[in-house]
């Protein structure tokens, strides 16, 4: 075996707990010693044990002279829970494999420098690349302290979000409103504008044939128009944060919060992009999935809010100058000035494309 | 080697020659003796030589008892040639391996039977796939006897196909907009609407680092507003061809004709697609390309008169309720009644995507 094969392993173990550590990373461990592997495990859940104390359980006193592979860099801090260094350090392990250093100033390259005055061989940088890519919410968070935001939308192959009459059920197949079940499963939160509830009154919870994690729903409804009877207020398998602008009703917030949804007041008239993230942001919610119309997009869109993009499209065309499209709002008005993307993966979900892109920087 | 191999070749040699034949179909021919190619050719030039004719010169008196492998079957009448089933006959070809049989009921089947009553080994339906997708243009046309359309936009990532301004220079990037003037290279005709001649005079032509064909230039002008001093009427590189309805003004044909432009004057106030189609049709225009803006798009659209679609997708966002988008006009009412499409491709062309299209058919 290679090392990379055996932190793709590791990688593995990250990616399937992605979206139930917050405001942990997902982080995957593996312990292997004369070519087998002795132990495995990831983080599972925030305030549980972290990967590396998982998979050096399952290895026992083998761990000793073993090596260690795990996609983040062990923590040398106390947190909820001891340091995980000091616990590699004493069960023995001889080398540590890790995909990627902790950009956390807390923890950045301490751990590493931990372990290696304890003796220990270490070497980073293995599959950093999709390391990173798992890590990249976590990171988000722990440097901007708000939610790593994803946009996620579907449109026809002529780009319009629904005919001019506003019908949209469905655009997109089976396949594909299934895989958005399997995002929504990955985030803290959803998050869509009152229009959408009052519209489609969607559920908004995870449906997947094997059960799944529902995100906390968050309604944009800067003057509190939601009604009671909506379903993301009567079905409890999620929980329902309600934001609105500082002038809405007292009497309504009050019906609402009865009806058990909670309510974030902002002290702005209307709803403003980035005290909101600020907000969710000290809610613990790490990752956020837009699932707006065009003017909720839009204005996530003007103050470019957002770090990755989802576009889900389908073999259709529907026409019409006056379809709606994934941004509403006034928009850029030179190709120069437009916000450039870069597309990181496309593939076919049944007849559908599914295209991830990212924000560029710079 | 296997025979999908060298029918593979085959088809390799007709798709080189695509849109240098029309009206008659790219084929190409290899013939294999002892494991050895003995001749290769692919129909070069409508009135030259077929592709059999092209590889069995070049295998000379080493033909007989070799085996043909040709991409189209045989055809079996006189047309500006003499049929090439009786000259893979008289050269004693033992066995013949085609990869899809010709649908044009003059020859259909013809040049199978004619070749098996010489006792000939035939066999059909090597690579046929491949073989009906290059020769789709050619069979729509002699069945329809209209053109093969191709539709092709470039949209940004929430597609648009301009800012709200109008503004659109450029949205994909250099990559890209090569790979178009390769798709112009294979085609006998481009068609634009006189709104593009007068906002962004271009001159319509193939401008590829080694060399392409100049489509027939189609300009789509009902009232012939185009200005005499415009591009695709001063440059000489390709013929320009004007289409414009029965009332506009002959004072101004006359002026167009004396500068070297064909006038088709319909017999329709407007223009009726059907109708256009019909006329370059009968021109001999087997392969047409629409790049048009979203009107003219939206006419095509609105006769479902196309075949094919390239969507060009860049990685950025321009945004803008107001901003176009590939297809004006109305548009339809409901996702039901949208117009279907198989996506056929999805490839990365440098930093954009492009989308291969068809209309699905039923």
């Amino acid at each position: 075996m290679l090392k990379e094969q055996y932190m793709e392993l590791a990688l593995s173990l990250a990616e399937g707990v992605k979206g139930q550590t917050s405001p942990n990373p997902p982080v995957g461990a593996v312990v292997v010693k004369d070519g087998r592997i002795i132990g495995m495990g990831a983080h599972l859940k925030a305030g549980g044990g972290h990967a590396e104390v998982h998979a050096l359980a399952a290895a026992g006193t083998e761990a000793a002279g073993a090596d260690l592979y795990v996609t983040l860099e062990p923590c040398s801090h106390h947190g909820k829970t001891p340091p995980c260094a000091d616990l590699v350090i004493s069960t023995g392990i001889k080398r540590v494999f890790i995909a990627t250093v902790d950009p956390n100033p807390k923890v950045s390259g301490k751990g590493v420098q931990k372990l290696k005055a304890a003796g220990i061989e270490v070497e980073t940088g293995i599959c950093r690349e999709k390391a990173d890519q798992i890590l990249a919410p976590f990171f988000h968070f722990i440097q901007s302290k708000t939610p790593f935001v994803t946009m996620k939308t579907a449109i026809t192959a002529d780009g319009k979000t629904a005919a001019y009459t506003g019908h949209s059920r469905w655009i997109t197949d089976e396949p594909a409103r299934e895989d958005v079940h399997g995002i929504r499963h990955e985030q803290d939160a959803i998050l869509v504008g009152v229009n959408t509830v009052l519209q489609d009154n969607p559920v908004l919870t995870t449906r997947l044939p094997h059960g799944g994690k529902h995100p906390i729903r968050v309604i944009l409804d800067t003057h509190l128009r939601i009604p009671v009877t909506a379903k993301v207020i009567e079905n409890k398998e999620a929980d329902t944060m309600i934001v609105c602008g500082k002038e809405a009703s007292l009497e309504k917030e009050a019906v609402l919060i009865e009806a058990g949804a909670d309510i974030i007041r902002l002290e702005t008239t209307n709803i403003n992009i980035p005290l909101l993230l600020k907000k969710l942001g000290e809610e613990g919610i790490m990752t956020l999935l837009v699932e707006g119309g065009g003017e909720v997009n839009a204005s996530f869109f003007q103050e470019k809010a957002f770090q990755k993009m989802l576009i889900y499209m389908a073999p259709k065309l529907i026409g019409g100058k006056m379809a709606p499209t994934p941004f509403g709002g006034e928009g850029l008005a030179t190709m120069d000035e437009s916000i450039p993307l870069k597309f990181d993966k496309v593939e076919m979900i049944g007849p559908d494309i599914k295209i991830t892109a990212s924000l560029k920087e710079g």
